[in-house]
């Protein structure tokens, strides 16, 4: 789930230091710096989380390289596309990307804590985020621009959420994604705040912790919370090299486009 | 997971209003009221998480009848085990259960927002609670008293896990049962209170939403959280009338008193 496990990579670009990848079966192409952070299934499983219908408006706070949205576009047509993000190299990367896509998204530079007075004007039916996964006391890397994007900075995931909750119309939709061990923090935020959570754990196999959740909440609605079964990525126990070792269910959504089914069946 | 799935009752007590259940493959016996809220799987769920050795500490808030703290005393010997309960039938239940099992368990009647001076003198290895499922605002039952040692009266999920943590010793052990839909405020309450958050969820069958969760925590510690695999209580899609359909994992916690495993492992 982290960098590394993207689709086989299409030969460098011209910029020594970016580089094509394809998510999304090839639906999505996206520049991203060859090293530091890398935008790999998070992102595909975060957008395949959002309920949008055409017509719909989606803010995507921390947009990055525009991942998430860009694999959203590739599945519902017809969305109006903003993004937020504070790091000048990304929201660079994010406006090629949209481009390379020929998808049109709506990006603004800004502090997820004090967004420009443009964003602030609008609601969204959806907001989706990807916040940074290593609290800003974790040490820093040596790749200090393109890691700063994946820190929290000054914003901890409270402010990322009470964002998210601001910027949502009423009866509006959040969903993030982010490191199984930060729920408890996700949780106490949108409590009080937020209604008709759901949490969906990911889990690399049957059995295992889950190390990653999607969690989807609605502004000003009371409706109970759910605990869903987890979203397995990999079949079997350990990884075979090199082989693609994804569950049918994993599949239709990385590679099929297919949105994550979070009505209460059988799988 | 509620009451109607123990298992088969002995012949009634002489009291016309009690009959006797066993749990944990007839290790407990449990004299409960005939009508009414009923000790089923929940609590013998509850005692398999409890991480206790002999020796040490066990304090059970709500204690009720007395089913979780029973079964772990029929699994672990020799703790030094003590009870809260506010309402007296169920403590004078208690009593008689404990004698019944020949089990010594301190009992103490008393509101877990103001514990009895006794009680707020000692801190316990674990606390261990089994709150009440319905928030006080719920529609009161016919059947008041019973019933209202499983309404929250003045004290939520909020004032429950206060009080666990209280009565912990530093870096002790909390565990507790719940419905799943509270889980955001669960999490909400011991964030920033206490560490090694554990979630298990537990699943009526495979790819269900998880109806129940068991958390444990530990105070005053900074171990990251887990969201944990599933725990499946019964095979298959639906239930076949009156057939045992426990999954294989379940039926040696329920029956064979086995604890629940919390390590990270295939099933």
């Amino acid at each position: 789930m982290s960098a590394g496990t993207s689709e086989p990579a299409s030969p460098r670009s011209a910029d020594p230091e970016l580089r094509e990848d394809r998510l999304l079966g090839g639906r999505v192409r996206l520049l991203q710096p060859l090293s530091g952070y890398r935008a790999a299934t998070d992102p595909v499983l975060l957008a395949a989380a959002v309920p949008a219908t055409p017509g719909q408006s989606v803010l995507e706070l921390g947009i990055g390289a525009g991942a998430a949205t860009l694999c959203l576009a590739a599945r519902v047509g017809g969305l109006s596309l903003a993004g937020l993000e504070i790091e000048p190299l990304y929201l660079g990367l994010a406006a090629r990307n949209a481009a390379l896509n020929g998808v049109e998204i709506s990006l603004v530079e800004g502090d997820i804590a004090a967004p420009p007075p443009e964003l602030r004007a609008r609601s969204f039916d959806h907001v989706i985020l990807n916040p940074p996964y290593h609290p800003s006391a974790s040490p820093p890397s040596p790749v200090a621009v393109r890691d700063r994007a994946h820190r929290e900075g000054g914003a901890g995931i409270d402010d990322w959420i009470g964002a998210a909750l601001a910027r949502a119309r009423p009866r509006g939709r959040i969903a993030l994604i982010h490191r199984a061990e930060r729920l408890p923090e996700i949780l106490a935020a949108l409590t009080d705040r937020a209604g008709a959570i759901e949490v969906l754990p990911l889990a690399a196999r049957e059995g295992r912790d889950a190390k990653r959740v999607i969690v989807r909440a609605r502004k000003g609605v009371r409706t109970p919370s759910r605990l869903l079964a987890p979203l397995v990525l990999h079949e079997g126990q350990a990884h075979l090299a090199d082989q693609d070792d994804f569950t049918r269910r994993a599949r239709a959504i990385l590679r099929d486009a297919r949105p994550i089914d979070f009505e209460e069946t059988s799988r």
